[in-house]
């Protein structure tokens, strides 16, 4: 909103409606709506390819719906506040509240994107965001710095590389600030994996935050997710790298869930992100300023001079799929072109077929570790219980615990960086480092289903 | 057992325990356990890699529970059935009730395996699996057919081919048999999609049937499974080809899965497979005989003469995953050596890092077809949303709507073996054949997760 315009994306007979009633964007509004429902909440802007019957208000619970106008009976402005963006940047800066800054890297809960022109505009300015969630003010003192913009199925271990560069010169420079990353969604759990094994020994909590739905949409979850991110990035007391969202459809809770035990496990639902083979660390309510820890197995916040930063991905990984009638050829490739690493996602408790152990023997043997781990993405690898992965182990792969595939791709990304020494990767793979892998499996780790 | 021993696989000081007490494998035997605890059950026979101090007494709700000789206080006989072996035989073998024929491929249910030699030893005798589970006879006329014996990580397309072909012939030998294929649980999803393409207006159920633990372990889940799978496969009034497994990790019901939305999402526990974007069809309660249609979405039994039989799968076919740093010459790779078409497990809404498009429009441009899935497995791909999503459609991807890439795989595999042509490969894969597409997501087909 660098415009002066009080109405921006507004036109039409709408924007005469607004105007004759002298709403400007930051108004509270009441509109009844047929057969009477009652929306109340601040006037929102909105872009140029919404819908231009549509009127866009933030309601009190923090989401933003859009009103067709068609269905407006009444609309009223109830008060409008002064000046909002002088007054919000002068409060973002307030030099009592806890320095949180904000690195951007893309993705939709930085972006106001698309609609426009297809094209991806970081909305990252401290003023911006206290615009969209004016509570961020209360909280914290934010300071942004855009990294790069890019959508995460983009990223690559070079990506890795600088958030961690970036999140480590933060935390040379000020240890005491809080720390939040705002990432595209589908690909954030695997950058967290990367900064959990990048920056051990934490002096506090490194805090990724995403949306499924972009933050002009109504049904946006960016304003609960950032503002339980940054209140995360103050007050969770762990020396962890997390990943904060939406803990259900509802517009009530985040979850800080551990960087290397979680996934996103649907594609558009805002509590896509769930942790795997553990629990959540934390439940966040945003309203409520609480900060709940819900486990006792945690890496508790480090000194800062504790801090080991060991930043550096070797590129040359593959991350493999095992299924009926898998082509070994796949795997003679990898060999045949110098690859450093393959992980496998084999089947059951860590099983490919038979027709692949020859190819896998023999990358072994050229000095490329091979990591099994397995495609239920629940449970564990034992390669001990069958024939098939009593060969496996037998021939030199690793076996990845309950690791996630994804997991276990960026450690040995990161392990390989280090040092290609076969004994040392094997070591370092079976060795559990910032807790990605979990010894105690309960029952009740395994999701509910539904059963019809 | 085909041998004379009345005590197979006990020896020593428990064998001469057993026999001072006259106790043989079949009878009923009540056991006090310190402090007190009664056990009563069948006692079952061992195999020789059995801990040696151990009683096997199968239990009357099913499961098989080992105690250990030292801690029973006192052990008593209750009744020793009449030469067991003949009368079950004879009684498996009842004209009166329906035919029911049992597939065997191999797999943990279909074994005593390994703890004796290493070898995977079928056991498919209609009176060894009587012998295990005593209810069959009540239910079923069992016939076997052991098609072949292997572990499901080593299934191919052409293993497919092989149990399709079975299957078809069953039908049209005789169409009101039951028919029962027993599988390994590693990849037992993909084959179910396989009969479930290959076999279309089926008249009755097909019905896929593994366990996650042998039936020789205290813990088995072979008997609750097998028992409801045999009575789905007469009881169960669909055309559709569905996996039966353990509803919960209690020993209360099975669940029928339909093939095409079924997926292993744990490595051990007996409640492993679990219905994605969809509701399983139907629960199996095996003790009440009750089988209890739960959607009403379900393809009905077709006449016998309507069946459609095309059998036969492209073993050209690659499942290829995304990630953070993929590198595009894996797809070149694919499409040097030929292959006929590759399915890529992307992020989100069916996303590949762009680096890779030019690659995947190779591909296409080159006939190869290409069809995009999501890693999420909940969900659906979207790929109008976001600038990567629309890249890849116009490049030529298929998106693969809801389909769990597992599935998608073995549907390409399918449809390039009737016919490589790109137009005729996208309407194929974008129509919903038997039904491994869901158009109506609900909120509650995402499962519930533990919160801490």
């Amino acid at each position: 909103m660098s415009t002066e315009d009080p109405l921006p994306g507004y036109g039409g007979r709408l924007r005469d409606l607004l105007e004759s009633k002298g709403a400007r964007v930051g108004c509270r509004v009441r509109i009844i709506r047929e057969p009477g429902e009652i929306i109340e909440g601040i006037l929102m802007p909105k872009h140029s390819l919404s819908n231009p019957r549509t009127i866009i208000v933030k309601l009190d619970n923090g989401y933003n719906i859009g009103v067709d106008v068609e269905s407006v009976k009444e609309f009223c402005v109830i008060e409008c506040r002064e000046v909002k963006r002088a007054s919000t940047t002068k409060l973002a800066m307030d030099s009592s509240k806890p320095l949180v800054t904000i690195i951007g890297t893309g993705g939709t809960i930085a972006s106001r994107v698309e609609y426009e022109t297809g094209a991806v505009k970081p909305v990252m300015d401290p003023e911006d965001l206290v615009e969209l969630m004016p509570e961020l003010k209360e909280i914290a003192r934010l300071r942004t710095f855009v990294l790069f913009n890019i959508l995460s199925e983009n990223m690559t271990p070079h990506h890795w590389e600088m958030i961690a560069s970036k999140v480590h010169e933060l935390l040379s420079e000020d240890p005491s600030q809080g720390i939040v990353i705002a990432h595209g969604t589908d690909t954030m759990s695997y950058t967290a994996a990367a900064l959990a094994f990048s920056l051990q020994k934490l002096p506090r909590p490194i805090v990724l935050v995403g949306a499924q739905r972009s933050s002009d949409r109504p049904s946006t979850d960016a304003a609960l997710n950032f503002v339980s991110s940054v209140l995360a990035s103050i007050e969770l007391k762990v020396g962890e790298v997390v990943v904060c969202m939406h803990g259900t459809t509802e517009d009530t809770y985040s979850l800080a869930h551990r960087g290397v035990k979680v996934r996103k496990m649907h594609s558009s639902r805002r509590d896509a992100f769930q942790s795997i083979n553990d629990v959540p660390i934390a439940k966040i309510y945003p309203r409520e300023r609480r900060v709940i820890i819900t486990t006792s197995r945690y890496i508790p916040p480090h000194r800062p001079e504790e801090l080991e930063a060991r930043i550096g991905f070797d590129d040359r990984v593959a991350l493999v799929k095992a299924y009926p009638g898998f082509q070994p050829e796949i795997i003679d490739f990898l060999v045949d072109r110098k690859f450093h690493g393959i992980v496998i996602e084999g089947t059951g408790l860590g099983h490919i077929t038979e027709q692949a152990i020859k190819s896998i023997e023999r990358a072994v043997q050229e000095g490329i570790p091979v990591v099994m781990t397995t495609q239920t993405l629940f449970g564990r690898v034992n390669m001990n219980v069958y024939t098939t992965g009593r060969k496996l182990l037998s021939v030199g792969v690793i076996p990845g615990n309950d690791m996630l595939p994804e997991v276990a791709y960026v450690k040995l990304s990161w392990i390989l960086h280090i040092d290609r020494d076969m004994n040392f990767v094997k070591r370092m793979m079976l060795q559990n480092l910032v807790l990605e892998m979990n010894p105690f499996h309960r029952v009740d780790l395994f999701p509910r289903w539904f059963h019809g």
